[in-house]
């Protein structure tokens, strides 16, 4: 196994929700492959695939039943505290439910949190240790 | 918002046995930039970080009260259903819990699913329809 992830995929409650979510969060629109039973929408270095959750389990053969906090978080790095002012501000005005404003952390990284319509963890961060690369993929 | 994303952090309970499970699975080591309290692992288009469940609450600002089905999977995009076969039995070896064995969907994906030792799902898939570029990313 090479060391690649091609996809997230979120198991969720309404697809076309979640789908209108990202696509204004994201400024990206759905890929083409995406049909009413799955949502593809392509991000640098990774697709955010959104499907039902129910689905998901039945595909995984795991029980569907789950409560509370999910322990992950999915993080966008922004090149300084200022963009992530910016970026919290905007996600809030698309519906984005804020768990933390920004702020910096004991070791040092500025970051908010906010989550999606089925409380998936989205952080919104800057880490002056962590090097980006021209294309903003982290570079460590 | 720039579509992109540039890390998962799984929020595990023991982060030394998911590095270490991680490690094995992709083949490749965390980063220099890996501490005692949250481990880097660079993989293509995304960097996987593990990091302590109830640091991760802590620091979103949510309660780290949470269980069952976790509502989301990643996905690695073999190129054949050969190499499906073959990571899911090399993945097997190495301690991942197979919740399904490779098979083809309705809908025409071959894929097989295990679990870290946190229960999050990681699915190997080999989609006819979605095209893989050179270097092995979803194109779509």
């Amino acid at each position: 196994m090479r060391p690649m992830l091609n996809m997230i995929t979120l198991g969720v409650s309404d697809i076309e929700r979640s789908a209108s979510f990202y696509e204004s969060v994201f400024s990206q629109r759905r890929s083409k492959y995406s049909n009413d039973g799955i949502v593809f929408i392509r991000l640098t270095g990774i697709v955010l695939a959104l499907f039902s959750h129910k689905a998901l389990a039945k595909d995984a053969n795991v029980e569907s039943v789950g409560s509370g906090f999910k322990r992950f978080s999915m993080t966008y790095y922004a090149s300084s505290e200022a963009e992530v002012d910016e970026i919290t501000s905007s996600v809030e005005k698309l519906g984005g439910k804020q768990t933390k404003k920004p702020q910096k952390a004991t070791w040092g990284v500025y970051s908010s949190y906010f989550c999606d319509p089925d409380d998936n963890l989205i952080e919104v961060a800057y880490n002056p240790v962590l090097p980006l690369s021209a294309n903003g993929e982290l570079d460590i």
